[in-house]
């Protein structure tokens, strides 16, 4: 089975190993006890939504880009081809103005 | 701030609508309790990653479109242009045999 927060922790360690950063710079800007990033990254504990906003601000990259990372690991895993990006109909209708405003 | 469950409980909801399925059909299916589902679909729960792939298996929706969905929907919320879908590298070295061996 394909566990959603075993990619997250992959996901997360891979952006935080590319920035060149260490578990206690990112926990200590997050916000987050170290041993508890750790376990997250080992995919052994769940974030709550909040900490994974926290970790992602921390590791300077959109919360939109690590789960689309994550979703194209679980779809590699699954063997399932997403054909598209963003829906063209989403795209079309697309307002800068609304954007946070929900 | 974008919220990952706000967002994962909103496009649940929407596979399920989608499926002319109900809240009971579903909850019974992946064997969660039915108002736990519900908090979930509204955004006030956290699901685990196994609840989630239950809820997936059940909607007959692969997580990884799940969590695709999720990520366009949150780059919106962020106004962030994600450009490609799986990256060359991952695709170039995709072999089907290793599908699941994770």
């Amino acid at each position: 089975m394909a566990l959603v927060r075993q990619e997250i922790g992959d996901v997360l360690r891979d952006f935080r190993q590319k920035k060149g950063r260490t578990l206690r710079q990112i926990a200590s800007r997050a916000s987050v006890a170290l041993g508890y990033l750790s376990e997250v990254e080992r995919g052994q504990k769940e974030a709550s939504s909040e900490i994974l906003a926290s970790v992602a601000d921390a590791l300077e990259v959109p919360i939109s880009v690590i789960m689309r990372e994550v979703s194209d690991r679980l779809a590699l895993l699954e063997g399932v081809v997403i054909p598209d990006t963003v829906p063209a109909e989403l795209v079309a209708n697309f307002d800068a103005d609304l954007v946070g405003t929900r």
